[in-house]
């Protein structure tokens, strides 16, 4: 605790702390007063409204956000969130991740690929009733059941008219559920992407740090068919005309200035029992990190032989080490605030709390209990889960289980289907059928399930999957390589199109095939769908006791004066300060604005700091003038999370002034426990953008259509 | 180049540039209008007063600088400048070093050893006519000796009476010369010394660096005879009364106020030519850095096994490592400012300056040709020179040929003895004798030597001494662990007694001398002592030439409107800013002041941040504004080098605030080209100081005789 309370007390003398919140819309006039204050120059309920100037134009990508930034559907995100798409239209020879791109005209606009989405919010409907209504008081896997019973039901009334994607959202865990109804746009195109050495300068050294100067920001287009209406990828398409699209800022930001970030973060766990926690502090951060470690060298090695290996991995990798940082760093954040004292003793004064107030506590107390229950449950098997779940579930094998489940669960009608092989999920099946080609090597993978079954065999007895152990014929190296060579040497299921033509084949047809691969797929059914249902009716008896804990929760943390807000959940959420510094450690304070000097500083030629010799010499050309008139990074005290990477960063009156793309080394345990002493958002600013874009890898025509020209 | 003015531009918006300068007491009235500029509130004519209040106060123990702060004797310094004294009253049983050490009362104190000083200023007296008067137009070793002659007249002269110990000071490399006289105390005592994990906290990792939490004080006490004269140690001495000592300041500095150092630095090389730093840059701080790294593997190996060997190369160690770590830091900083280009332009620019002088520059131009030739003299030997200057120079060896050299020396007349060797080097040599066995142990010093004939043995043919190859009686490492098992086994003079009776032996009888080790010093002496004269013969042309190039220097700079100081030299300087952080690099910041919270952040109950316990139990025990009253260490804008270790550091009106202590990690490369941005002076704040011998190594006596209670 101590250095929490050194670093706070530091901080008071350069800032304010950090302002903890994730804020649903609805909450905006309970914060409408803090916007104020904080320096919010529009009036709070202008941003109530979703469809309007400027929340309208706030677009999700699924996992990122981004916005539209002209009336002809440009759209900017970080480059990180496009790095997927720049990796799918890039080769060996001709490696858009290296070298960048731009598209000098419309046509020139290269596809996303086909899973790629744009999602313009259209409206928020309150269901909570309904979903609660069904639940009622079942338990276990047929609460689950009920769950995604009414799911359906209501995105399918929700969706009728094609247009739309509609998403269920829960919040606290089930207290509250709303139905959000987005335009959802399937033909999204690369547009802009700067070279690597801009758009990811300092690469993983410098992911997740300060100082930072990343160029990290991408544009898409999103396009729709001629009749104005969502429609797949089509060279007939056309622009989208958004409702709304941001405005480019004409002042830069200065320290102490309002920022606010509309966006979609993805997930925290600020409201986890104690046991929860320890299951991440103890295990998933320590040992799955190990996993990944040990799995990235093995992708490295293999790529250093192959190019074509490097290249189809390098995304796995890269999502492997964004996590094992960030999982490293949550861990010093935990050490460095004693995170599992906090928990421990916030959940022990709820726990208190309740009994104080008797019979009407109970009913906490029991959910409580319960909950404990349930992790102490999901700790028995968590070693096997993670190694069956890792074995079964990437790569050529996940998409031929995919097949045969889409197979089983397509024999059903439609309302009856698990949720993720329904008719609208056809469209993102066939996309990672698909994608697949780009992400995928014989040899590579069967050196990553190799690496699964080594540890496979050490399960004990009892956690053994009888398909996996006959498939395997044996307990030892040879046996795993020999199953391997056997299998992946059989199947004739690596061609994208032979895995198209299953996409409406019957379950007797893909039981029937004679290959390998497929007969492990199917053979892994039973197992993989009895783990699914033991998961599904944990999920059912959470959803059941985790709201009414929550309340007691809730209704601590009032009676201490403290606002509440449901944890992250990609939905979409609002966070506001101001452009700040912090200061890690005693004697150290970081500045809020990083400068193209500090660029050229951190320049060795070598990857990742790489920076191209043309911005070098533009810099090299500037006044110091013109080089203050362009900062690259800012700090600011914003709660952000991933998901919110690529969320416009907009000033006091809403216009366009950075782009959200990381959080600061000391913040990512916030996800956990808020720190406010050093939780800082990090994002690009927008001179940034429009100088690289101007003078380094120009862009003349998007800077013209967004007004900045 | 552009880290630098990257650098200059960032600390623009934080504070004003470093103040250059290292100026001499007669510079005063040049500095006066700065001084109350940056804040002096005392007339600056008081500052000129040497002996009287403050700079009477200040005084200089050799290699350091420490000041009186009672009316008793007592002495302030840095824990690190009485280092040795504290490890000669050190015992493997009784660590002083770890433990620490306070005398209760007067008869506790310990004596810091024979050779300990502390130098009263008296008065300082310009002698450049009598000294260049006496070289002429001499040159080579002739002018060498002539110097030499006239400097051991002056000073004969000058300590007349014996109470006295004078100084001839060369100011730009013999264009001016000042003859300081100083009291010369001879009984110096350890008073209070804080234990290693409060007065070297952080030890090596932090030396050089920011943010810093070390305690690096110690106190002395000067002692003389009844009389009042300075005497050797004697039970029946009695504490010197200084004329002048420091009072406390009431108050504590905050960021921005005026500081002041007057101290003693050591050496800088801001003149030095492009070739020079070359020198420097090339090959001794790389090479020559190598070796000492090697050197201290080898003695903290042995270390490792003996704890005789480990308490007796403790201060060695500790002088390699931190040579190491400066080098390296210098190397560094050459990197970052790209020195190199800057002393090759100046050079050239003030060579140009000549040129256009025309006939009046020729005597500059000849002058800078011909020490650009003694540059690459020196080059060509410099292998040789290190490797043998290493091998006889040092312990025993080094101890018995300093025997043999007074012998000879001792039958000439006094006068014509050579530097080092008159009478009144006496007690210093004596000391000398007395302390090796507190530094020598036969093994260590066998493996010492191994490690350099190792080298010798790989010198080219026309480089080796005849003396060292028929010792060796071999050119391969037998016959190097040969020679040192004879010579170490056979001598008996590794007994203090034994080299005493030697200190008036003459040379017939030290050469006569059946000891090996003896032998092999006396057969060393013709190489050595023509080394010695080539050496001299160059020092006398550099001081013929280079006071004729620096008039050049000067004279380019004062056109430049640059305000030019003399390199340091030992003498007395004043350097004088504000208290000020940095900005190490693009979006970090060093806060001026570290706080103890820092501290407790730092400690890990392991070597070197192993803070006592008793010092965290009281920290824990603090409020926040009892902790913010107790700052630890703190930055300001300083010109100082090594030398300075100890100085006062004063408020505007001349009131003790702390110790200087150190420099900067990106500070230390300003020796040899000043770095305005980065360069800053460390030092202990005296209300840690104060808090420490309050709260928790407590010496209540000393704060009473201070008058801090």
């Amino acid at each position: 605790m101590r250095v929490t309370i050194l670093a706070a007390a530091l901080a008071l003398s350069f800032s304010v702390q950090a302002r903890e919140g994730m804020w649903v819309p609805q909450q905006l006039p309970e914060i409408a007063g803090p916007l104020k204050e904080a320096g919010l120059e529009l009036a709070p309920e202008q941003l109530a409204n979703l469809t309007g100037d400027p929340m309208g134009a706030v677009v999700a990508l699924g996992n990122c956000t981004a916005s539209f930034v002209s009336p002809e559907g440009l759209v900017v995100t970080n480059h990180h969130c496009a790095y997927g798409a720049i990796q799918l239209n890039s080769s060996a020879e001709n490696n858009l991740m290296e070298v960048g791109f731009t598209a000098a005209k419309r046509t020139d606009e290269l596809s996303a690929g086909p899973n790629a989405r744009v999602y313009v919010m259209d409206r928020i409907t309150d269901v909570t009733d309904q979903v609660t209504g069904a639940a009622g008081d079942l338990g276990g896997i047929e609460r689950n059941k009920a769950l995604e019973d009414i799911q359906k039901q209501l995105i399918a009334q929700c969706e009728e008219g094609e247009a739309y994607r509609c998403t269920l959202y829960s919040f606290f865990s089930g207290q509250t559920y709303r139905l959000f109804r987005q335009v959802e746009i399937k033909d999204v195109r690369l547009v802009y992407a700067p070279p690597r050495a801009i758009g990811n300068y300092g690469g993983e050294i410098d992911n997740w740090m300060w100082p930072r100067h990343t160029g990290d920001f991408a544009f898409y287009r999103a396009y729709v068919g001629k009749d104005g209406k969502p429609a797949a990828y089509s060279e007939d398409n056309v622009p989208y005309e958004p409702k709304q699209h941001l405005k480019l800022a004409p002042e830069g930001l200065e320290k102490g200035d309002f920022v606010m970030v509309a966006g979609y973060p993805g997930s925290t766990s600020r409201y986890a029992l104690y046991d929860e926690f320890q299951a991440v502090a103890d295990w998933q951060y320590p040992k799955v990190g190990q996993h990944l470690q040990n799995l990235v060298g093995i992708i490295e090695a293999a790529g250093k032989d192959d190019a074509d290996i490097e290249v189809k991995y390098a995304s796995q990798i890269r999502g492997y080490q964004n996590a094992m940082k960030n999982w490293q760093g949550q861990l010093e954040g935990f050490e460095r605030i004693d995170a599992a004292a906090t928990k421990r003793a916030e959940e022990q004064a709820v726990l208190a709390w309740l009994r104080e107030q008797g019979d009407e506590g109970q009913a906490g107390l029991a959910a409580h209990a319960r909950l404990v229950e349930l992790a102490a449950e999901t700790r028995e098997t968590r070693d096997r889960d993670l190694i069956v779940g890792q074995l079964a579930g990437g790569g050529l094998l996940g998409n031929l289980r995919m097949l045969h489940r889409l197979a089983i669960e397509s024999a059903k009608p439609d309302a009856e289907r698990s949720p993720g092989y329904q008719q609208r999920d056809l469209p993102r099946i066939e996309g990672a059928i698909r994608q697949l080609e780009r992400r995928y090597h014989p040899a590579m993978e069967k050196q990553l399930m190799a690496y699964w079954l080594a540890e496979y065999i050490q399960l004990p007895a009892d956690q053994r999957i009888e398909a996996i152990d006959s498939w395997l014929g044996g307990n030892d190296q040879a046996a795993i390589g020999r199953a391997l060579d056997r299998t992946y040497a059989g199947t004739r299921l690596a061609g994208t199109d032979e895995r198209l033509a299953l996409l409406t084949a019957d379950q007797a047809a893909i039981e029937a095939m004679d290959d390998p691969l497929m007969s492990l797929a199917v053979a892994l059914y039973p197992a993989m769908k009895a783990m699914e249902d033991r998961s599904d009716a944990r999920a059912g008896d959470q959803n059941r006791y985790r709201p009414v804990y929550l309340a007691a929760v809730q209704g601590y943390k009032r009676g201490q004066g403290k606002g509440v807000y449901p944890d992250a959940n990609l939905s979409l959420r609002i966070t506001y300060g101001n452009v700040m510094g912090y200061a890690p450690k005693d004697g150290v304070y970081y500045t809020p604005f990083t400068s193209l000097d500090g660029l050229v500083a951190k320049a060795t030629n070598e990857d990742p700091f790489d920076a191209p010799k043309a911005q070098l010499d533009v810099i090299a050309a500037m006044s110091e003038e013109e080089k203050a008139a362009v900062p690259v990074n800012f700090l600011s005290d914003l709660d952000i999370t991933g998901g919110n990477s690529g969320s416009p960063v907009l000033n006091g009156k809403g216009e366009l002034v950075g782009l959200a793309f990381d959080g600061n080394w000391e913040s990512v345990s916030s996800n956990w426990v808020f720190d406010p002493a050093m939780t800082r958002m990090i994002s690009v600013d927008h001179r940034y953008m429009l100088w690289i874009m101007d003078k380094v890898y120009p862009a003349h025509h998007l800077l013209e259509e967004m007004g900045a020209r």
